[in-house]
């Protein structure tokens, strides 16, 4: 799929209860591992949580656009992620190593569009119970989750100006409108 | 160009002296705008320099490939940048801030490829002096640079195992080579 295209994904919060096929998951960690990192260490490793309860277990635990709350909060079975996927890090993380993981999500995010599979890229989740689950020695070397599958949702982006709220709101038809600042509102040129 | 093309960019630390265009730029700040972030705040902000005074006063203050010192160390007017852009922060850092920046770092060097521009995202620099020399009030906040230009090298990634060593480096002819460790070396099914 061209670059163009998969630059406009948005991410995704309700999914299909279809599962993902390996060839899938695999895309999406070859992206990641392709992803630049500090000094080419790859610190960086993968849990693919894919056994439906595993995944049911670990969903309970996360939490999802805190702006809408609760019309974002998927319904298990119903709207939920079909997979996670964990980042972990191999030593202490640093500043460079939550970055390196930033580039490595949105790496893996793009490959995911290309396959037309949505995702959400959590931060705001329960370690302690999280890295229990994915038995996860240390729960600090636990940075995020992605939660995966076919999107059931179509976000809509919006640009706005410097004076703009970022704030993302849903619409009377529960359509999740998404705010991004301009290319001209967030850049200086010297 | 199709993303799986895209995937295979190499981080380029030689670069022709060929300008970049205005509508350049703004394609690779179009992609980092749109990367993912932390509840859609939109923290991040770029200051392009591209001034060939600044840029050539900025170069002394950046590090490249620490590995294979000094052979990538560039040659001003040589094979030097062409441009910075510059990822600062609208408030104190945190460590998702920083996962953010790696998420629109990681989406501009993406758009940098797909028009066959080169990018080297650099961490180590001299802050206080590179925070001055592009007018940045709070050196804290300038996260990191990008080097920008087209390529006058091609870097070879080479997959490994997980005995392997990810340490970069440099054969005979010159040519540089990344070993990337494969999808089975760092993922866990569960």
């Amino acid at each position: 799929m061209d670059f163009q295209e998969i630059l406009l994904r948005r991410t995704i919060r309700r999914f299909q209860q279809k599962p993902l096929s390996e060839a899938d998951f695999r895309a999406l960690l070859n992206a990641a591992r392709l992803a630049s990192c500090a000094s080419n260490r790859q610190r960086l490793r993968y849990i693919v949580a894919r056994e439906p309860g595993r995944v049911a277990a670990i969903l309970p635990h996360t939490a999802y656009a805190a702006l809408v709350k609760p019309h974002r909060d998927p319904v298990p079975g119903v709207n939920s992620p079909v997979a996670f996927i964990a980042v972990t890090a191999t030593e202490e993380p640093s500043s460079h190593l939550y970055a390196d993981a930033g580039a490595a999500i949105q790496s893996l995010e793009f490959a995911a569009w290309e396959r037309s599979i949505g995702c959400c890229w959590l931060a705001s989740f329960d370690r302690e119970k999280a890295a229990a689950l994915l038995e996860v020695k240390d729960a600090d070397r636990l940075l995020y989750l992605v939660a995966l599958g076919y999107p059931a949702e179509s976000p809509v982006r919006e640009d706005i100006r410097g004076d703009g709220s970022p704030r993302y709101y849903l619409d009377s038809d529960d359509v999740l409108h998404v705010p991004k600042w301009t290319v001209d509102s967030i850049t200086e040129w010297k």
